[in-house]
């Protein structure tokens, strides 16, 4: 666990070592972002992107005069410069473009969902391994000032035995035809719990409802249970009249309220409580429930762009040799939870096992 | 449905009828808010008070001093000037109680959850159907300005076909030993949303944790189906840090936030929305879902306090020989939902279908 | 200043000291909260109750049967059992009153502001002092946790330097006819700051409009200049839409932003600010000027009702003998800077001195 | 005022009339804003950027391969392609530079404030007449759909008569060395006035203090007046731990409270308000004091970005003919406020007249 606390595991980067050759695939929403932060991450340099239309080709050749813009991914593939791709291009092409990239020996940068289904994460983790390559996904909030304030938080005891973690995304969203809100919103708030619990679920249940006829489930609560008492809840819903998205994390010696959309104070951390001091036999019971209503207090949140965070971390994972913070592994965790809560949605919300 | 939807759906009451002669039986929490309000409200006497416990008969007295009080709950029933019975006891109690009550010829109101099983519930339904008194259950919130100006929305239509409904009660809350955070938070969720929307829930899946040893479910989800693809769900939970009391319905017309903690704007209204507009079939769906984004608007609301309203209808349902918005059948199906909830949680979270 | 920042400076009370008879003068809004706690602070006796309206001598005794409702002040005086009065009568009567109480032996406490003139309040506050009895004004924000513990913060040097004080109290309030906002709403923001603040304002200037035919200035800004660059600034309002209360204060170590309509973290403090570390004549001071970002902190504050703690310290300063921390000479000061403020408001804004 | 009211008094362009050649001078923070806006105009094309600094110059043309980079403005004075200049330069450079343009006959374009002195803005008003060249103030705020949408409400008598403006522009700023807080801050904050308001202020007084050694004011009030009962409130402020952005219009129809920080919701409308109905020597003056408290309105406001708005505007104004909405006099009233404002900053407040 330790190993992915840090986002500098990598052991020191040799000075001499030459700078990497980056690709970027897909440039349509996502894309972009990422070819403006590798321009701005040291020890790389942003190459090339890689784009069916040509419109799209152009728009980025005119930002990017000096970014070589190709239609065909052959060309990534064969260009011996070109070290690293990363993908932002429809989640269902996902796979088939990693494990082209992988086998070609460049490192995979891919974005959120890792890939539609478990078996084509599980080939695209052994795959890197095999390759020797560095397989990192893009769950970007994991990168933000205010999840890694929150991941040493619970490290660090602060937070105590953990209760619960609750999470709700909801906003007035475009409801997408090609994946339902689970895959689209619940991914994201998956791939957080799972970079900041010491612990993994055990089983999940979906419940979700659809609105628009042929369209996918709009609104869905989720629930993950684990080894003992804790319980993780989502709410995901695009028919939202406003937008929310906070997590509470609640354990026996503090809470945390993560409000994203708060513009500085993100994170609040709630000295309060209840805390059961005695023995469950006891007779005495009432007395030993301690009510703590104690400060508040919001940390100083690092600024620096996730995005910008997690491009640096992906270079330095591969020129230092490490394992990234979202490795393959992370991705694979978090498909294996959404493949499991699909499953679950189909049953009506009936509890599916998490194994492996 | 209509006829809930106005507070005054009795027949006037003759100028001449007699004031009805009151009793409030137990004086812990909430019955010193009962007496207070009964004072305030025409056309009723506040006769009596009944309790076992001496200190707090004696605090009552000196502070209503024309006001009886005793320990026996037979003198209360034999007293024939009393006509009408409000029941403030610990939650067991309510059915034994109220059942005294309605066979001694008295009206009765009873504070929410009206029994702790449904055949006790339906037992005091039939009872005061039989005896020809009114039965009515303290679903206070009901009675809020707020609450009824949302079921006006809904009635009139300005929300639209309905597509979920979704609440939050959350807060450091005691944690108590004789009823779970079901019984006791989601109790008045359920309450405001029975009297809200227009169809009734056919299944309860509930889903909730312990964390305190001997102790009872502290937070759980709840989530409710109905014919169709409206959903209603509900967090309950002892152990927040921060206080929330958040209701979204979202409707293919405009959707609602209620936040019972604003202290004016506690109702908004958005004229925002996802609508479809072609056929399931049709190949062009893209161009055929229409999202809208409009104003917000929060109407004023009356702001007389809930119990004020409640005990005033009260005693205009008894003059008038009307039926109460929140009849024994409001508070049975409350009950209903509650018990199907309870057998849910026990056996981790299955479907459970409300009958009746 | 250190004896005012606490609230127990008196010496303790000899365990045998005999209970304080109380009356409580003028029952209108304000009077009977002081009844109700009077009627709950140890060490006291609520004896009496003095209103010239039958009506409101009935409701109270309805409410307190132990009490003594009467209509002559005289009564109040002429009873050797009374030894302290609460006067809560309208603000032209605060003067005679008092000095008629203080002349018959009685311990005053007086609902702000004390007088409606300097000459008035010097008066009381020499009388008390030659009767040796208890002048105290009922400054209520001070007696609140949230104000205590800004004091606290202030004192112990957390925030530093002291660099501004903005105070904003608006709301759609009552149009007044016999005071302007300034009398009505910052008398209560005066009496705030004299509390904080270690240092006294020497000019006051204040602007205000009308826009009521025949009514009183409904809109005010007031500005305090102090020895050095310190400023207060104070803006209030009876013509808002919304309610806001709110007091910034910047120093060069911390600030802090207390809002007293947050329900509980009223008070926050910001480790942030602008500082200076070089010579004024220094060539390089841009790189002298150091800004800071830092943590917030929300600390848990006294929930008590700030009247509570008010009459106990009443209590307390009469059977200890001590000095309240609101007393004549608090009462005095605000006194001085609201007629002030108004012979500012009638030359158009011109800076008024402030002596003595 | 109607003209002003509306985006579009231009007359109609003419479809045949050439793109106009625009030049953006300063490349700081403002300059990059203003060229990626051109670009995205129809009807002018973006030439070419000025800039004394070879680093910026560079950074600009590997943006914008298309643009030609110059230092020296005498370059772009005489390239007779250039119809058009942006001027994003030191506010002691904007009189200079824009005299120079509009002699060379360019439209001109001045970011906000217009001058540093009334003589200054009185000249370039004067020559732009002369010379039949547009010259336009960068008055941003103007151009967004939140003040848009307030102009609107106070034009067609939503919110009746004026009573009150207050304004607050509060953050932890870049403490300046060249301007004070009144210049940099309020200068938004007039110019946001002068457009809503259908009056103009007849005086201002303003005080101020400065912390740090050798600094300008940090924090400062501003009061204007106006015939009649009008006030208008401006609190400024560099050194505030929190970010406020917020301006209160109070009229005797409605009242409106503008928060730039809040996300969609930045404009509310109250139907609130206190109403004298009577005549001012009437004896039953309390009875004719009409409160009104009733909904709240948030109107949905067009989210397209201020500057692209302003762009559009300006290169209409040039090719249709028409005079911009914040045309050089409203860049000359607000310098003739903001000069008068210094006056009276350093007079320690005095009113000071505002002629012309």
């Amino acid at each position: 666990m330790h190993s992915t606390t840090l986002l500098s595991p990598q052991p020191p980067t040799a000075a001499t070592a030459p700078p990497v050759g980056v690709a970027v695939l897909g440039c349509g929403y996502w894309g972009p972002n990422l070819v403006r932060n590798f321009f701005d991450t040291p020890g790389c340099r942003m190459l090339a992107i890689c784009d069916q239309s040509e419109a799209r080709r152009q728009a980025m050749q005119a930002r990017h005069p000096s970014v070589r813009a190709v239609a065909d991914f052959g060309d990534v593939l064969r260009d011996a410069s070109i070290d690293a791709v990363a993908i932002a291009t429809p989640v269902q092409t996902h796979a088939p473009l990693a494990k082209r990239a992988l086998l070609a020996g460049k490192h995979v940068l891919v974005e959120k969902p890792l890939t539609t289904s478990v078996e084509d994460a599980e080939e695209l983790v052994e795959l890197a391994q095999r390759q020797r390559r560095v397989l990192m996904v893009d769950h970007t909030f994991v990168y933000t000032g205010a999840v890694r304030r929150m991941k040493d938080l619970i490290d660090t005891g602060e937070i105590g035995e953990l209760y619960y973690y609750d999470s709700v995304r909801v906003n007035l969203g475009l409801v997408q035809h090609d994946v339902n809100v689970v895959w689209d919103l619940a991914a994201h708030d998956l791939a957080i719990m799972d970079y900041l619990l010491p612990v993994r679920p055990t089983q999940v249940s979906a419940i979700g409802v659809t609105h628009l006829p042929g369209g996918m489930a709009d609104v869905a609560y989720l629930t993950l249970r684990f080894e003992g008492d804790l319980i993780a809840h989502f709410h995901v819903n695009w028919l939202s009249p406003v937008k929310v998205r906070q997590v509470l994390v609640g354990g026996d010696r503090r809470m945390i309220l993560y409000d994203d959309l708060e513009p500085t104070e993100k994170v609040k951390v709630y000295d309060r409580g209840v805390r059961w001091n005695g023995h469950a036999d006891d007779a005495r019971r009432e007395a030993l429930v301690a009510y703590r209503l104690g400060d508040m207090h919001a940390p100083m949140l690092d600024q620096t762009e996730a995005l910008r965070t997690e491009c640096g971390h992906f270079i330095e994972s591969i020129r230092g040799g490490g394992t990234p913070v979202t490795d393959g592994q992370a991705g694979l965790r978090t498909v294996r939870i959404l493949a499991a809560a699909e499953r679950s949605l189909q049953k009506g919300g009936a509890m599916e096992r998490l194994d492996g």
